[in-house]
């Protein structure tokens, strides 16, 4: 047995006991299923009250009461009959019984204790010896069956691991992990705000958090001119058609927004870029010397997320992609991924992330067996695995596979971050195309005269400015590189006998374009100091007499360093390289 | 009588000649309303066959023909039986007999030659001696009385001048508008296409067309940030309660676009940012010493324009204004407003653009015993109109003033451009606001620790980009600045034998961020300099074996001077420098 399977049983009994006890403390609690999840554990139980996260402690201290005289886990088969007896009022348990007899599954229980649960199994031989640490987390209400026409059930949500050094050790990086909620971080450093009045997942950037964004977006826009993009700017809706057309209307219809009548038009907001990227492909002939044609553009899209689902500016109801298109002969297609996976590596490494260590690549390939899901064209899907395949072993990219994740127009490269929280996500993809120029009739006239079909390359090369933000945020505290910090120097006149030179030394700074602030408060130095670093301003310019006569300023980093006393000149020239330079 | 009087009567009476050798020539042809226009006349008729503007010089003939036994105008004034008598067959002209009389006004006829027509005056004395240069123009379509449910009649424009020689140079600027149209522009330099399957009004902007966008949109925002504004990013749409709350719904209802249901919210794509700038505000307390605050945005706003008044990128559907709310204490809008206008003089010098040659301003005041269309609060519109034309004189604008064009929310200073067709246009605004801050409770904290009511000021700096550029394409015939053009510098190879050294010129230029282009198609230098100049680019570098020898370069301008042989070096200075300093 595994370490991972020995530690899902763990959680698995752990859930079990949270059941038990919850159905000691509340008589008539209804258990419905209680499943191992990625880091512990969860049970929805229907309560006959509401209870918040102040009662966890009570259930922890009863479960570890009940734990003592669970000494086995005893198994059981029995039929569906006998099974409706014993679960006669606990409707949920019914339900599940009905499937399995429907499936013709076998119906097992699980006896821990005085406790027995319809369970398919997965447990400790020895809970009493065997569960030592453990944690109840948090609260939610969750339909049963994730249905929302059902009733709301409570979910209470734990973890449990083999020893208490390493639940403490989980729980500190949970606790980290909070610290640089990015939603938390957004909120100290003033960086974006939400409005009842405005709507759900629609944040609003400050001053201070389009700073960010627009650093982001130049950074983006002019490397990618100089690597040979043709950047447009196209609308941020279009005709129900265009989408139709795409096939992506109405399979995506659920994700999209609703369609406004306009005259006899039927418009839409838009969920993707790609067939406005067409239009202008298609507004003239192409020839084999345009390509590859590489139509880029920081593109307004709008997605309909479930309420449940927004979280700060990870997960929005609209959103702005640094989004391309790239249309190339098939012949094309190695040298193109190529030059997406330099240039995301360029990017990456602008914003101070490491390969390996925090992103790496993952190959999404299709089901072809899934004929609903996937496109059939079995030379095509084999032509781009191996073009995908081939570019990430030949640059030796860290890389691995997943099947079943491509889209349905071909297979991809996902660009894999990792969060504070531990967890790999995608952050954006490499999207192999070889369906779209059949469906909008893409050509190009090659060397010989002829016309031929080109494939498209979907990428980005930043992923959606909002998610970007919000994931280097928590990835840095919020202490963000010099050249992404809203505000890069704070000046600190030590009495109001220095505001004037301040002042000065301040338009210096605005005049060769520092984003710099001016503390002329009539606080104490300590609590400007303290200030500036809850800020996470970069640098502290402190202005004391000895320094104005001087005309000098004291260096001081946000991580405490004294960087000592040293002519404004110096420092313009020391933060515009490090600026320059994007040091992380 | 005066100039333009005289000139109004010419134009009315030939349009009742147009009318009449329409009657002529299309028998059972109905006339209804035949209004004199700025530089012309129209008449609406209803005809029972369709014609096209081939068929125009006929009808010019026949005007020709019957306006020789013109030698008078007779007016008759009659009673309204007998005029329906008359008109018995002319279901228009009864319409407007039946309105007249319910108004009580006297019901007149003007007779020329053997025409006579419903008409309430304002004729030549002696048609056949006074008309004697006129020329139709175009044809359109025109529902009755300007509503869809009625009848489309045939619209027939034209214009008439008091000597042949002031008829050709209308005729002539008339030909040099449609040349400079900036549709016709940007489909030979290639900035912008249109498609059916986006829709009706909305513009996509190739590489070409983005690069100008993008200079304009940095120029404003480094200038607004230099300037003290805070550039936010706010979304596309907000719930319809948002616009409840600024009231501009349900009255501008009909220029909105439709809402979208998302859950139990009702959002709209925004017509105008001000509100989610008020969330901004909001979003924390505000103190006397924040104000004035300055927030502005690059905002996508969307409008319902009809499809009948579409026009390139100067009528849309969605464009993107540089917009800001300027929040302020009523003492300091007088400050506010110079800056702003300070920063439009600045805004129009960078662009070309001469003050009182090609733009000047309007002080738009409010009828104020209208109250259905301006809010009632007299001392506010008192100061607030004192304050925009305080300014106005101090700073000695050209302005005029116009009443009944103001704000539902306060008086504003319109920016007027002069377009190529010699029309005056409103290009953008600057609106003072004294309710937007009762309707969205704003509030600052005084000096003296009260509570207090700040105002608002409305503005832009550089109008929305797509009809700015518009405007410019226009304005300099295409030939835009170096700054603005989309390619900056040709490179042309005399033969193939220059290739490789252009290849090198050229990746000079790019390093240091010069747009250019190398024209390497083996094609005669002749006609690759003739493509240059169509494609309006400021400058081409010709090189041949004496420049590649030399090391250097010929350099010649889109205006066909020749600047001589300079080295590379020389020129990218002289070009950096024109490109710094925005020259026109």
């Amino acid at each position: 047995m595994d370490n991972q399977e020995q530690l899902n049983n763990l959680r698995h009994t752990t859930a079990h006991l949270l059941a038990a006890a919850v159905v000691e403390l509340f008589p008539g609690a209804k258990p419905t299923i209680g499943p191992v999840i990625e880091n512990g554990f969860y049970y929805d139980i229907e309560l006959n009250k509401t209870i918040s996260e102040e009662e966890l402690p009570k259930i922890e201290a009863k479960m570890g009461e009940l734990v003592r005289s669970w000494d086995k886990a005893e198994k059981r088969e029995i039929s569906a009959d006998e099974a409706r007896k014993i679960f006669a009022d606990n409707p949920y348990k019914l339900e599940l019984i009905n499937d399995l007899e429907k499936d013709n599954q076998p119906i097992t229980l699980y006896k821990t204790g005085n406790f027995e649960d319809l369970c398919r199994g997965g447990h400790l031989e020895k809970p009493n010896q065997e569960i030592k640490a453990f944690k109840l987390l948090s609260l939610a209400g969750a339909y049963w069956r994730g249905d929302e026409k059902n009733k709301m059930l409570t979910r209470i949500y734990g973890t449990a691991f083999s020893t208490q050094e390493e639940l403490d050790n989980y729980l500190n990086m949970l606790e980290e992990a909070k610290k640089r909620d990015h939603r938390r971080i957004g909120q100290d450093l003033g960086l974006f705000v939400f409005s009842d009045l405005v709507g759900k997942g629609l944040p609003l950037l400050t001053a201070k958090g389009a700073t960010i964004r627009r650093e982001l977006e130049r950074f983006v826009v002019d490397e990618e001119i100089r690597r040979g993009y043709q950047h447009v700017v196209t609308p941020h809706l279009a005709k129900v058609d265009l989408y139709r057309t795409s096939g992506h209307y109405p399979y995506y219809k659920d994700t999209m927004y609703p369609p406004m009548k306009i005259d006899e038009e039927e418009l839409i907001l838009r969920p993707m870029t790609c067939p406005h990227h067409f239009m202008i492909y298609k507004s003239q002939t192409r020839s084999y010397k345009d390509l590859p044609l590489k139509i880029a553009e920081l593109a307004s899209q709008f997605r309909y997320e479930k309420s449940g689902e927004l979280t700060g500016l990870s997960r929005v109801r609209t959103f702005c992609l640094a989004d391309a298109h790239i249309v190339a002969a098939p012949e094309q297609a190695k040298g193109v991924i190529k030059d997406v996976l330099d240039l995301i590596d360029y990017v990456n490494k602008a914003l101070g992330l490491k390969k390996r260590e925090d992103y790496r690549y993952r190959l999404s390939l299709g089901d072809r067996s899934d004929e609903k899901k996937y496109y059939q064209d079995d030379a095509a899907w084999d032509y781009a695995e191996n073009v995908l395949r081939g570019v990430l072993t030949e640059t030796k990219q860290p890389f691995s596979e997943a099947g079943g994740e491509a889209a349905f127009y071909g297979p991809k490269i996902d660009i894999q971050v990792k969060t504070v929280s531990g967890k790999e996500e995608t952050a954006f993809t490499i999207q192999y195309d070889f369906v779209m120029p059949k469906r909008f009739d893409l050509k190009y006239i090659d060397k010989d005269g002829k016309e031929k079909e080109p494939i498209v390359i979907h990428r980005s090369s930043i992923g959606a400015f909002e998610r970007t933000m919000a994931f280097l945020l928590e990835h840095y505290a919020g202490a963000l590189p010099a050249w992404l910090s809203p505000v890069q120097v704070q000046i600190i006149p030590i009495t109001d006998r220095q505001n004037e030179y301040s002042q000065k030394v301040f338009e210096q700074l605005l005049s060769v374009g520092i984003r710099a602030e001016l503390d002329d408060r009539s606080e104490k130095m300590q609590a400007k100091i303290r200030d500036a670093q809850m800020q996470k301003v970069p640098y502290m310019l402190i202005i004391g007499g000895r320094e104005q006569e001087a005309g000098q300023v004291t260096v001081r980093t946000r991580a405490g360093d004294d960087l000592g006393v040293m002519t404004i000149d110096k420092f313009i020239s020391k933060i515009t390289e490090e600026i320059k330079e994007k040091k992380a």
